[in-house]
């Protein structure tokens, strides 16, 4: 056990340093644009004004906002009224703006200002994943040719680091697999049924009343948000452009509490995952698969005890192994600090030269179409409750060469039900399947489809 | 659900992006130097030969290996001999030398190897944890001076991101507490003896056997090993100054057997933590507490549930929320990652421009001593079996304003034993109670101490 108190010589070190650190700036004031004032944005603004005197030690200059861009200026929001703007396009190429922070969201106007911007040689920070999902490229060409940052941490996982990871701290590692849960407002629906036993649209509206759901939640409950972060995440991780559209997709919305309730008795649980993965095509080559689906996980699987609105990313790489990220998210605060972190960064390298990495699409592999990909189903169908019904459905399971893993019947008459887990197989191979056993007589209806997502095999 | 394979317009794009980055290159080699070829220095070299493609194209610039500095040349290790050098300090200093990475350990004589190379303005990349405990000061004010980078990611935690995110994600936000499992023998070894119920002894000549214990263990089971990293962690997340003297600390060689069946029984296990944490003076001053001791954390607290040789990293900051960290702490391939990571951003930075930030010590905060943290005590203790000793015991708690939360009699007779946890109070008296209760006459021993670590209070 030791235990000392600082010395004075601590003093005389640092402020050596410091001095060669500022004989080297090119300046000492950063002029700072926010593109928005909602939630994020005015997080972003308080910050950046309670905690100036941090920031200028973090980053060797002062860091000076100089301009809101709102939609309607007369709105009090707590925020300097002189600095508030109606015109960004005006913002955004302003000489005393050298950091133009985007928290409008959506394609446009998001997209023509933030090319401005660069055009203009503005660094740029964004937490725009719809963006990005679509136009990373375009936007880091414009970033490449005007030799400027353009960071965007907060645009997946909100506060949680995954961006900087997977760009600088694996950027020596070869990623496998991003696995994750990326939407806080499905994460949430979904810890809740798993919880309480309620339906779907009972706890949607719930998630609604707790400020957890949009008034039109399509984009969370369908899946685009986290299609949008997985298209983000793939491209990092496999240096390879993947946008929105390369990303399958299935949202939340067909999911029951039967479903949840099966999933226990399998001692699983439904997240709605975001899964990236390198995949061999058989012949030797790489492909990329993107996809997004409300799966069954293991309930020891590290994302099952994820609850709430919180997020968490899986990634495996090759030497580095299985490594965890987990935290909020979502929400003002959160975000704003991924956005604050990436200001900083993109400031201190006005200040002393150098930008950080940009994307990196040199392996270009091609995407691998859902269908080729292996995974394991659960399918759960209402049946009619009498003899021979199993073999005819075993029958369409083993014609596509599907195995079974498991099977079990619920209820009996009219609430006859059987749940099926396959092994591994083809996804067209199982969907083909799926669609054979709505055409059997003895079974009434498919009721549920979901895949099936374990940790090893 | 959507679904579209890549088209050819992606790779045009690209080529553009990578036209404009080429033109701006300084450089299109890096000169790289290993210093030591043991577990990791042989897996870095391994993985800079096998992948130099990918990272040509991630760095925009070839990494050329020039030489490898061991004790011994003769010896065969599956690197080309004429890489080999035992003359690591004419390596370092070589001209075709731009990245010494530094993997020997240890202060002598990677001390002033490092100071060497960053002298001869050679970026340094080290995965040296006692050394930067000691002379991070020494170390990034010498890179400072000569405008080069030290990286060190692969110090705290092996391949989990730790170092990056407190330095840069977190960089526009307030960390108020880090806290984690940075040593993966000692939580082996507490991990085997909380599953099996073995004694110390027992399990530590198992760790050794499996690889996991070094043939002299001190380093690891007295925590200096985890008081370094968390003197390197507490410098970043406080932007102060913390070396490893600054730091409390407590092994693991006196935890007993006794003491996980105990921890069992109150839903708690017991973990190796380092904690480095923002704490206020009582007069509205901040300080910096550092400290490694085993603590008895719930069962259901995130670090519970860390298993093996898994290092996991819990941070606490005032926008982020709370963030976590996980993967594999030690080991040859994951540590490489976190090397390679790192020396990728440094060949980056000097095919481009710039330089990371470097250590940010201008808080300056004072190191608060251990007796002036508020903490929980759980004290173990055999006593004589009559009337009257739990008064005895519970009149040296509240003598001295430490309030007990539960009492426990275990046994009978000679083998009588008293389990006491309290609530929060100052370090100081609770240590001063446990030498109290020495001194009673109904108390034979106080078999063991142990603090109590909660998520929440």
């Amino acid at each position: 056990m030791t235990q000392t108190t600082p010395d004075s010589a601590r003093t005389a070190v640092e402020s050596d340093a410091a001095h060669a650190d500022l004989s080297r700036r090119r300046t000492d004031r950063i002029g700072v644009a926010v593109l928005g004032a909602g939630n994020v944005g005015s997080e972003v603004v308080q910050i950046l004004q309670r905690n100036a005197e941090d920031l200028r030690a973090r980053v060797g200059a002062r860091l000076e906002l100089v301009g809101v861009a709102v939609r309607d200026t007369s709105r009090d929001r707590g925020i300097d009224t002189e600095l508030l703007t109606d015109d960004p396009a005006a913002l955004v190429v302003r000489d005393d703006v050298d950091i133009v922070i985007e928290l409008i969201g959506g394609i446009d106007p998001a997209r023509e200002l933030i090319n401005a911007a660069l055009e203009h040689g503005k660094s740029v920070v964004t937490a725009n994943k719809a963006l990005l999902a679509e136009y990373t490229g375009e936007l880091s060409q414009a970033a490449e040719k005007a030799n400027v940052d353009l960071y965007f941490e907060a645009a997946v996982a909100g506060a949680i680091p995954v961006i900087r990871p997977l760009m600088q701290s694996l950027a020596g590692d070869s990623v496998n697999r991003v696995a994750g849960i990326v939407n806080g407002t499905t994460n949430f629906i979904l810890s809740s049924m798993a919880a309480d036993g309620q339906d779907y649209d009972v706890v949607l509206a719930e998630a609604g009343r707790l400020g957890y759901a949009e008034a039109d939640p399509t984009a969370d409950v369908e899946g685009y948000d986290a299609a949008a972060k997985a298209a983000i995440l793939a491209s990092l991780a496999f240096h390879t452009r993947v946008t929105a559209a390369d990303v399958y997709r299935e949202g939340i919305t067909h999911v029951t509490a039967a479903d949840l309730e099966s999933a226990r008795k399998l001692d699983c649980t439904v997240k709605l995952l975001a899964i990236c993965e390198r995949v061999d095509d058989g012949a030797g080559h790489e492909r990329v698969s993107a996809r997004v689906y409300p799966a069954l996980i293991p309930l020891d699987h590290p994302l099952a005890s994820v609850g709430g609105a919180f997020n968490a990313v899986v990634v495996e790489s090759e030497n580095a192994g299985r490594l965890m990220f987990y935290g909020q998210g979502a929400g003002g605060a959160p975000t704003a600090s991924a956005v604050l972190g990436d200001t900083v960064m993109a400031a201190r390298n006005r200040v002393f030269g150098g930008r950080g990495p940009l994307e990196s699409t040199y392996a270009s592999l091609p995407i691998a179409p859902i269908g080729d990909i292996n995974t394991r189903y659960y399918v759960s169908m209402r049946v009619a409750d009498r003899p021979g019904v199993l073999s005819a459905v075993a029958g369409e399971f083993s014609k596509r060469d599907v195995s079974i893993a498991t099977v079990r019947q619920q209820g009996a008459g009219e609430d006859a039900r059987l749940v099926v887990v396959t092994h591994f197989a083809k996804d067209s191979a199982l969907s083909k399947t799926v669609e054979a056993l709505k055409d059997l007589d003895s079974v009434r209806n498919v009721s549920s489809v979901l895949r099936l997502e374990v940790t090893d095999e």
